[in-house]
């Protein structure tokens, strides 16, 4: 699997082998030790639209592991403007190591990995935002409840059926976890988002209930989930419409109660304090909303580290022939001393 | 003091600290050693409002240290849009290192800063530009008069009370020197500003004057500055009435020659020629307003490193124990061999 | 030759070395080693115009050579606005260590080189596109027909008289290839342009033509290239009106098949498929466009390491002597336990 585009395309195996990964490294880190796994590497990160979270930690994460993140962010770079993707695709691959999209429609980051011959990581579709599904993973997978696997937790989305929503039920029945989505009638997960959790829990052993019973919802909830209700590739719903639309499924001391005893409440972020969620519950003990906005950061690492492995490796040999090599031309044939590494001696 | 966000908050002797610091990481630099102090550190720049000098200074301030700076620009990253100020604090807090923050209106970067758990550095607000206050005492350092100290000289700024003009005030006062606006009476400092410096020359020692008569404002002037006419935070002022208000206060060759012999001439930059200085004055011997634009980058990296200092230390024993921690996982669990470090070491 | 602004004013052999330094660090990295040639060196991008190739490509070019390159976007900077280019070439020469600008006007880029210090490099203007010359002819190089040398190689420009075209027929003649502009009469290349090339091509034994005759164009082909039809710098011409001027001169398998056989189509991107060029022919065996696009990296390595050659060189021991004298300042005055390195002990 050369891209990142849809968890649903990783079996659990290798999904929990990316959460692992992207904990080990998480606790290096942590311990004072940034491991160069990216050393020399480019990443190239297309917006199509702005972004903070995901650039910053895209940008943190390569700069961590000895890489560099160029942003190419709305107007720097056109996807299908005056060339095809296809073409940005087939030049790319020749001038970075890796590239993050996020776009506007799902189709341009398939159609772009399609033309590149080096991995491509979905930054968040209108369909789906799979990066945000690992960090939240490792979110959950630090804040187990006592005696607990994943396989044991109850994960309640509520609100409006964004991409994060569906991303949540993608991960959590891929790994065999029990899913809820918790939302009004108009805006529940569709027909397609429920044949694939149906699939996934086929394999996994998972569970998932799509509805508006609050009751049955928030039953041996776990974990509390929820997004904006403006939208975020519409243009904005205004908020009169949007308080009429879900003002039932906000987040609030109330409904977390109804939830088990030290349920924990999560965020993708930004939050609208006082519509999808009260500042108390956002600012509680209970929310563990801004470790998984860092875990985010710690997702970043671990998916780059994932994809880039075994790409162009080298022996020891190898590398010295070519670095004697080139010393050799330049002493030979450009004159005026070249400073090197951080030796910096003049040569001749 | 975690942050950065107006000198006032600091003793004399902390300033002085950070000035002599820069100069230590300039001297070094300039005899060829970029010491690694903020090894894989990463600095967010937010910027409210464009900048030139500000963001290639810290960019390539932490590019020299071995960290890196993340540019975002207005449009990138909102400050109190869709979340507020406290959550982005929050959110950065758990993806960089430490963020610098010039803002539109000064209680942005305050509140910011409350909010964050790293260090924020103010890069210019409506009310101060505090990293410039360390650049220009850089510059005069570097420049004073034969046989005097900093606390001999006098510092003269020209023209209108722009938020440089205050901070030359706070920091000229706040070391012991003698400061004095010379502006027409309805540009000068305000109360609040007097009553800052009142406060800092009972301490210091230091002296100040605000004015808008010639003579007493160049006698004995040491360094005269100067800012443009047209404003940064307002509408740009029609230059018809810029003219009218300051037009009688240009640094040009007549004013210089009434401070004293070997008078030196500052401006913050950019210039507009022919309004607040002639071509003369600022291509002039007497002019180290281009030093003092090299200084940026001069107070930057000390800026940076006083306040990284002593965050997050580990033992070589630590970071040892994490690398091989992690190596293990990697050769353990992720197969296919990891480049590592410019070894790139095939693994098993 | 500080800068790097036209190739008119470089010699035959300086350009080849140019050409050369870049394969040879091409082929060293392709081996696995990136050579740390501009460790700690900040690059300066200016575009007034947005890019992607151009900007990705020395972004990347200064990563994998230890530098880094700041985006200084349209917007981010002005040429020319508050203050003159040259009082921002004077501050940006403090600031970085070398600048590259693509710019609307020609006159931009040499006003700026003329008032910094440091190497500046012509991204493109409205004149010419020098690093692409060095990129062509580095692929024309990897390409060359059985038995030829560069000096034997005919290469033909079809269509409109960009600053391609111009740049193309420049570095051509100035090596003694054989150089052909087939397009429309109307916009062929200038007589300024011919008496450029009568003179690279008397010193170098080129040859040129510039001719609307399909057939003189085409024989002897060895490489045929092309370039959008829309323009660059003005109002971009609407699609009919440039399907009336140059939809005679497109690039198919017919004007294909009269070239040599194994002739190699070349195109600096993006491409209009459909208008200069068919699809048949850009995905060709016979398309080299994006290996061409992949030496845009190659050629931007080799020119900043010439520029950057013998700038600044210290010996071991000063660098020792720099570093030993700033660790005893920051043991001795800043208390608090630095991170230096990456070893980051904790230091008194």
């Amino acid at each position: 699997m050369k891209d990142f585009i849809d968890t649903n395309r990783f079996t659990k195996q290798e999904l929990l082998d990316i959460v692992e990964l992207s904990l080990a490294i998480k606790k290096c880190i942590r311990n004072g030790y940034y491991p160069p796994l990216l050393k020399d590497r480019t990443l190239g990160m297309i917006f199509q639209q702005s972004s903070t979270r995901t650039r910053v930690s895209f940008e943190t994460a390569m700069q961590q592991l000895g890489g560099h993140a160029q942003y190419l962010g709305p107007g720097m770079i056109q996807l299908g403007g005056h060339e095809t993707i296809g073409d940005t695709g087939k030049v790319l691959s020749k001038l970075v190591d890796i590239i993050m999209a996020r776009v506007i429609e799902h189709d341009s980051v398939e159609k772009l990995a399609a033309s590149c011959t080096v991995p491509v990581i979905n930054g968040m579709s209108d369909y789906n935002h799979p990066t945000q599904e690992i960090g939240d993973i490792c979110t959950i997978a630090e804040h187990l409840p006592q005696g607990k696997r994943l396989e044991d937790c109850k994960v309640v989305f509520v609100g409006d059926a964004t991409q994060v929503c569906a991303s949540l039920g993608f991960i959590t029945t891929k790994l065999g976890m029990s899913f809820c989505h918790y939302g009004p009638k108009k805006f529940q997960l569709s027909g397609d988002h429920r044949a694939i959790m149906d699939m996934n829990c086929q394999i996994s052993g998972g569970r998932y209930l799509v509805t508006d019973d609050r009751q049955a919802a928030m039953r041996d909830a776990d974990f509390v989930y929820t997004d904006v209700w403006y939208g975020l590739y519409e243009n904005e719903t205004p908020k009169e419409e949007r308080i009429r639309r879900f003002g039932d499924f906000q987040v609030n001391r109330e409904l977390m109660q109804m939830g088990n005893l030290g349920c924990r409440f999560m965020h993708c972020l930004p939050a609208s304090r006082g519509e999808e969620v009260t500042d108390e519950v956002l600012d509680s003990d209970a929310s563990i909303a801004f470790e998984q906005a860092g875990n985010r950061l710690t997702a970043m690492r671990g998916i780059l580290v994932y994809l880039m492995r075994g790409r162009q490796t080298y022996t020891p040999l190898q590398r010295a022939a070519a670095k004697e090599e080139l010393d050799r031309f330049l002493g030979e044939r450009i004159c005026g001393g070249y400073r090197e590494g951080s030796g910096g001696e003049k040569r001749m």
